[in-house]
This record gives structure tokens, sequence and C-alpha cells, in this order.
């Protein structure tokens, strides 16, 4: 199934390709699939070049998934648990060139997941992002420093079968994907005061 | 010139070839090319679909260029100010439909912009970011609501030449660029331990 997005300008496929279902199959991800999908964070750019991402891959199978699968809401767990990669994003909260905060260490880890979803849809992989995890509790489960942030958790795979969904889950699954209009979105001049292109 | 990543493992082209030059040539952009980027940042995904990014975009010859120009720190207004294009980042930083603080408003801008880089490479087009700029002052000059927070800019246009930058630049231009190692970056098991892909 694909559900690609209803735009108005034309952009690239790899974007408009790009979503977050959550039926997902078994079948498991090649090593070097992940590697690549990381490899995008990787080259991600950053204030003063911090890099301040950081991800623990979560395997099915392994008990780094267990853990990370244990920190999710009910409701996620349900559908993500069917996915054989979990990755927790985590960022680091201060500059180390002179240990003061960095302002924007989740707007960094967030364009890092931005090229690594860009990957996975290269890779013919499909993810989901969730902010509906308990980030106490993976700093417990997963040993993350004081100055490390949890911030979302990815699964990811390859896209499966819609109706092994639950029927309420189904339903969100085929609706068509939506988004403010631009002119919401885009101003010039003044805040709130749409751009004219 | 080109800088592409050095990297490990295969990535699209569009991630490996981006980069943030200092050198952009006087040509405007395009209105379409405009709208393509935009679209790009539009079908990110967000947490509880809320889209909290907001930009203000600002052409060349216009008094929005100018604000968002005057808002940077001197060292970026000396090359930025060269860019047909700049744009204020900015993202909501409560939910819509509870007014609650949404934790991850930075996190969901920094990926809309992760996706709008990409397709700025897609357009031919370079960009680089900056978080050197006075958040406040640009709260003033583009009345900019309490609930909403300026988090960064970014100039676009086409790569400019070297040349035109002073000794200082061009040195930081045509440096390779650095990453940390993926094993710095990625773990398994605990935080800090590297995997084995």
């Amino acid at each position: 199934m694909n559900n690609p997005s209803l735009n108005d300008y034309t952009i690239h496929n790899l974007i408009e390709q790009r979503w977050s279902p959550r039926a997902f199959d078994n079948k498991l991800v090649a090593a070097e699939k992940i590697g690549s999908i990381l490899e995008a964070a990787r080259w991600a750019p950053s204030a003063f070049n911090e890099q301040p991402w950081r991800f623990i891959v979560g395997q099915k199978g392994d008990a780094t998934y267990d853990n990370i699968l244990n920190t999710l809401i009910e409701w996620n767990q349900l559908w993500a648990g069917k996915a054989p990669v979990l990755i927790l994003n985590i960022a680091k909260k201060t500059f180390t060139h002179n240990n003061k905060p960095n302002v924007t260490f989740k707007y960094d880890l967030g364009q890092a997941v931005g090229l690594m979803i860009m990957e996975i849809v290269n890779q013919g992989l499909v993810s989901h992002q969730m902010s509906g995890f308990d980030p106490k509790k993976a700093s417990e489960l997963l040993n993350i420093p004081n100055d490390y942030q949890a911030v979302s958790v990815t699964a990811i795979g390859y896209m499966g079968n819609i109706e092994n969904l639950s029927e309420d889950m189904a339903k969100i699954e085929t609706k068509p994907r939506e988004r403010k209009n631009l002119t919401d979105l885009v101003y010039s001049g003044k805040f709130g005061n749409p751009i004219e292109l």
C-alpha cells in the first residue's frame, strides 16, 4: 500500500512516498540497510557541528529491542511490536566545546532523523516515529546519562498487510494524509501574513 | 564545488551531496522552486500531526529579507547576505488540541527542515542553516506571537564562487566535511556500547 502526499508543488519521490504506517511485515532488515539508515543521520548538519544525536538500535529478538518496546505506551506497543527494528533517538543537551546548554539539541536530532527517514524510503522500507514512550524508563533501562535526553522512538521495517491490523488501526491507516495548507504555514512580511508565490 | 559526505555505507545522492556552503551566487530562486522547498517541509511527520512549523520567507529586495538578515550575528550577515532567500524557521510551543506544552516542537521543526533541505538539493540549490541569530529581535521585527519560537534561519540559493569569500571563510569552505564515527553514535544494549552491524 502507498499513501503519497497530495502536494501542490512537485517534490522529490523520497519525500512524496514517505508516510508513517502501522502495518509492518515481520521480514527482518539486513545489517547493510541499517548501516545506510544510520549513515544518513550521521551526515546531517548541526549547530557547531556538535552532532548531538545518539541512537540505540534494537533488533527483534535482542534485549535492546525488548527494552525499547517496553518504554512505549500500550497503544504503540500493539503495532510497533511487529516492526523488526526499533531505534531510540537520543540527543545531548549541552555543547561539548563549552558545556553550555545547546538550545537546538532536539532540533538537530529531528533533522538527523529527517535524513534517516529519507534513507529508509530509499532502502524500500517504512518508518513510524513515536513520542508516546516513557523517556525516564528508557534512561533507566538503557543507562542513558543525565546529559542526554531520549526524544522519540522510530519503528522501521517492511510495509505489512493492513488486514493484520485491528479494525480501528486499519481505519486510520487507510485515511488520506492531511496537512495544513501552505498559506497557513508560510508567511511574508509579518507572522501570519500568507506569502504569495 | 561539491563536498560530498565520506560515508561508510551507501546513502542516497540527495543526502550525500547536501552540505552547508557559505559561497552563494546572486542568482534569484524561482517562485516554483521556493514552493517545492516549502511543500517538502509541509509533508513531514509530527507528534499528533500538529505540524508546529511555520516559515517566514524573505527574498532579496523585500523588507522581510532585510528583517531576517538583521537578526543574524555579524559573522553570519557577512556571507548569508549574499543568499537570495532567507527563511526564518519557527515552531509552535503548545499543542492546538489541548494547549499543553509540545515537548517535540523543536524536534518536529528540525525534521520538517530536514525534508526541506533534501528538496533544496533536489532543486539544484544549496542551503546553510544558522542558530546564530537573535530570536527576541526576530519576534519583535516579525510580530511572532509568544506561543511560537524562532529556532533557526536557513540561507538558500545557488552555489557561488569560493573566490568571492574572505580568506578565512574560504579556508573553512574547502575543508573536508567531518563527522563522528558511527561507532560513537550508534549503540546496542546500553548507552555507549557500540553496535556491531
